[in-house]
């Protein structure tokens, strides 16, 4: 059996990370060859877990079929997120809590996909199944990243697994208040000082094609909207100028208070009026809007966007 | 919670009308509310096998929508092999032994997908991990999918965990002896006699692209290949009426002797030649060739004949 590499999406968040370090260690358990790796540097938020429990981040790798035939894939499914070379390898096993886009296989493959909160749930489920015993260190790394994808438990993509795992994960750590550990990592990776403004609109952003309309949607977690809003000529200019770049007709930005889960949408261009049908209210003169309990593009902002703009 | 309708690909064989028997009584367990149905009705293998563990057939469905707004697919996953509306439900879980193509989802979804013989085999592993006992005659209808997916696990798609599901099922089940069963019951879909030309032809045939050519390939499982080749020249002219009708370039049919593995050739249409390159034999005046332990279609004739074409 050949070594196989195992790595998250482009732009690794925590979970892209953590899902490949532990998916790695459960499938050389069970005796493969394998070894993580990333598709690019952890960012703010990742670094401060691998520091706490004392790990390294994965190699950075930009092509995978000089290296290796087949691959296995954590945390996205869709071509475009995946590896630039993804079409040379053979995609052997995958777990996944994302939407199944554009993904196809020439063989049957090894695929667990659960609507869970984050993969790393998903993985703590595996090693539960198959009674093998997690490391501290990893543990802390996949509790940092269930904390990551669901915002402390209070996002609405999470679960009770999501849940249960955090419990489990937090004990095996030694982790004796997940909480506080939570919001200490959450700030570590909001340190706005330290990003650009293209970093702070586009850093996270993703593309939606709504009623004929290309839609730009970026997000930024903060402890304090006012670090994105003192800024927030300078990020008009600059989404501004990714609009005319990318032809995007409308640029919203979702700035996500992490303390209190609420968000702040920043709205440019047209139709600007779809967003306030979408929310049930106005746009104020600096063109944003308040949104309580918002923390979710996926499942609470997207949905109301796609019913004001194709409804 | 609504009710979702559980099934099986068209055309349906035993593992495709059992796994969706049991991953309905599996999700029930759960608290789901399903209904295990069929997109056709069952073969007479099939039929043995609901008479011999007293179990009833699912209910035939031509569309999902007017029923339910989900469903789950055991099975299959390509969209062509599904329920003709399935473009007008969501599809919430996925059981699989098959390659990923056209599957496309709006939502994350459960997907348990693996590489085994039989998806009843799959099934078998998550009654286990979630410590749910199986009734003894479902337990009797899943070891009679794996015999029939695995013709008794000679395919060359057998997996360990395809042997293992066999003896733990048939110890539930109350099968003294699987391997007699197991003959009785794919004798029983091997009556050739009750079979029309088109059906022994076409009745499994899939169409694959190689190299630019249309290529039409059936199997028939039998007992005895004379029952087969005694018919050969009226089996030659369906072909020869289903090649001027569809285009293709190239039929096959693999005649295969469920007894002692091996399956006789018959091929008709250009170019004839890629066959012979493709086994390293001739085709004899007849128009066929033996080829010694060869049972399964994807794992032992396409592959060589995708070489012969493409390499």
């Amino acid at each position: 059996m050949s070594k196989e590499l195992v790595f998250g999406h482009q732009k690794p968040d925590t979970d892209a990370i953590t899902a490949a370090m532990a998916f790695s260690y459960f499938q050389n358990q069970l005796g493969y060859e394998t070894e993580a790796v990333a598709l690019g540097e952890p960012n703010d938020e990742t670094k401060f877990a691998l520091k706490t429990f004392g790990m390294k981040a994965p190699r950075v790798i930009e092509t995978a079929a000089n290296e290796v035939d087949k691959v296995m894939l954590v945390d996205h499914n869709e071509p475009q997120q995946s590896v630039s070379d993804i079409d040379k390898v053979t995609v052997t096993h995958l777990v996944d809590h994302h939407r199944i886009a554009g993904f196809e296989t020439a063989q049957p493959l090894w695929a667990t996909v659960r609507p869970y909160g984050c993969v790393s749930t998903i993985i703590t489920e595996l090693f539960q199944e198959k009674h093998i015993n997690i490391p501290a260190d990893l543990a802390g790394m996949m509790l940092s990243a269930i904390i990551s994808d669901t915002l402390l438990l209070k996002s609405p993509t999470t679960t009770d697994h999501d849940r249960e795992a955090v419990k489990y994960l937090a004990r095996i750590a030694g982790v004796e208040d997940y909480e506080k550990y939570g919001i200490e990592m959450l700030k570590a990776g909001t340190n706005l000082g330290a990003k650009s403004d293209a970093d702070i609109v586009d850093g996270d952003a993703k593309t939606f094609e709504l009623g004929g309309k290309k839609v730009r949607i970026g997000q930024v977690n903060t402890v304090d909207l006012d670090d994105v809003f003192a800024r927030q000529a300078d990020l008009e200019s600059q989404m501004q100028s990714l609009m005319d770049d990318n032809d995007y007709d409308l640029f919203l930005l979702i700035a996500t208070n992490i303390l209190n889960s609420d968000s702040e949408l920043l709205v440019i261009g047209n139709p600007a009026e779809k967003v306030e049908a979408a929310f049930g209210k106005k746009l104020n003169e600096n063109k944003r809007m308040n949104l309580p309990g918002v923390v979710s593009r996926k499942k609470q902002v997207v949905p109301p966007l796609t019913d004001a703009f194709e409804g």
